[in-house]
């Protein structure tokens, strides 16, 4: 881990270049409704509009673009519970490289189904997600394929980065970002890109109460392990954080902020009913959290990152039908 | 009516630089999941994706762009059960003019929400849509309003026909459209570009079975009213044709099929579950009658408009809860 260079601002303006041809800029909206709502001018980063649904798409479609032949020849291994295995299968189908997805027993039918139909290979292992990591450990060891890690991979960064870069070209100042933290990919690429541009905004990052390693080892500057990670948002629910994020995090971050499943599911429902998109809750996190501030961001220039909306149909039931 | 002059390919192309400034671009995507499920290779225009959820904002930003800064401080008057009613107020807070919308009473909460959100002055009269445009039609004598008709109008046609520009341009040969009509400026756009770039293009009109005034007074070449427009689709729930529309339509749209509430609700699942986007009633419709029609386009490449995402909670609630 330790030799891995950190990405910096301008691996992230020449990941915009390699991943222009395949995907699109997303949109930055100012919802009035929302915005009343909050109490606050709120700007939303629309990444569920992205092809594949969320933001990780643009991490896997600059990682894939810089491999060689030879390794896209020998096969992308990722150990997922849907995004990132569909971003790096969409990835190794315009690139032409194989590509071989672990998950463990029991995940999602329909984010299976989703990166079986970009051309992913299923292999099904392990009780859980980290069962499913020991077996991914292994098949690489022992088939020699490339390891697609979801946020130690500094071209992952740089390529998520490039929704940061849309943000702060767009509006320059504004005062907050939001940002939801699975492994710290995205946030990431935010420092980066404030930093370049001298931002002045709070940029705070969300975890899930259920789900808090990355929040715990940011605040006690130690290597914080959950036994569980039971949350709804998937894109949030890991037990540990990651080096190479943590390292960039520690340098710009301000602040971090839990949520609860129920803060979660209120948010995509407000989101749904004041937008008309429907968030996953990682995708809903960013908005939980700047509702939880509300009093303090009154009449800010707020930026929420809607990440990814990916939310299997029973999830989906299930939080309209609480309401 | 009969001195309206049709809207022709090059007023599409202009009101393609009006609207730039204010809306970007749609994504139109090819979701692997949703062709397999289909048997077909499917491209969705992702409507949904403007600010305001719903194509229909295309044609109200060249309306309102072309009008008089004295017809602006005059205000301008819409009857609407939402979409046009939010394109008229988005497009009215862009230029500076004043907005007043009339909407029957019992009219969804959240689209009037919206409404007001953008600005839009709401007056709540009548117990349906024709009593609504009853009392728009007298506001609009005594106060000296411009009308903002969703239909009749060439630049609302002339607006929404840029959706069918991004289309043609970026997948010149479809050989299928299916697009939902309410009054049919959407298809209009679409039949104008269709016919400029020569494209031989099956280009089929959907309606709700609830719904079926275009379809019969097309079919049955003689204008038919309906008693209701029972349908949760309510961009599709109209009683009438209207004149400017159908004239275009007969030019060039070679078809028209009506959908079951069953078939719109089980289409607007099936999006759900293979693109992760959430369509409402109308914006299903298009691939509802693709369904239908899946032995006859099987293996063809298909253009499916989902028009719009504006579906309020309850009806969400309702459509997954039957599933």
């Amino acid at each position: 881990m330790t030799d891995i260079k950190p990405p910096v601002f301008d691996d992230v303006l020449s990941a915009r270049e390699t991943i222009a041809p395949y995907l699109k800029r997303t949109p930055l909206l100012n919802h009035p409704l929302l915005s009343s709502h909050l109490g606050a001018d709120v700007w939303v980063k629309h990444e569920n509009h992205l092809a594949t649904g969320a933001f990780k798409v643009r991490g896997g479609v600059n990682f894939v673009a810089g491999l060689t032949d030879e390794e896209r020849r020998r096969g992308l291994l990722c150990v997922t519970r849907g995004n990132h295995g569909q971003s790096i299968a969409f990835a190794g189908r315009q690139f032409g490289a194989r590509v071989v997805i672990v998950v463990p027993e029991g995940n999602n039918e329909e984010k299976n189904a989703a990166m079986q139909a970009l051309g992913g290979e299923l292999v099904v292992h392990g009780r859980d997600f980290d069962e499913a990591c020991a077996h991914g450990e292994q098949l690489w060891r022992e088939c020699g394929y490339r390891n697609a890690h979801a946020a130690n991979e500094p071209k992952v960064i740089a390529g998520v980065g490039t929704y940061a870069l849309e943000i702060f070209e767009t509006l320059p100042d504004p005062d907050y970002v939001f940002v939801p933290i699975g492994l710290g990919s995205g946030i990431c690429g935010v420092c980066l890109v404030a930093q370049h541009f001298n931002s002045r905004a709070t940029i705070i990052g969300v975890q899930a109460e259920q789900a808090p390693a990355v929040v715990r080892t940011f605040r006690e500057g130690r290597d914080v392990r959950t036994e569980t990670a039971d949350t709804f948002a998937d894109g949030l629910a890991t037990r540990t954080s990651a080096e190479l994020t943590m390292s960039i995090m520690r340098k710009r971050v301000d602040e971090m902020v839990l949520v609860s499943e129920d803060e979660l599911a209120e948010a995509v429902r407000t989101l749904w009913r004041t937008t008309h998109n429907l968030a996953e809750g990682a995708g809903a996190a960013a908005f939980a959290a700047a509702q939880k501030l509300a009093t303090r961001i009154a009449g800010k220039k707020v930026v929420v990152i809607l990440s990814g909306g990916n939310l299997d149909t029973p999830t989906l039931r299930k939080i309209f039908a609480d309401a």
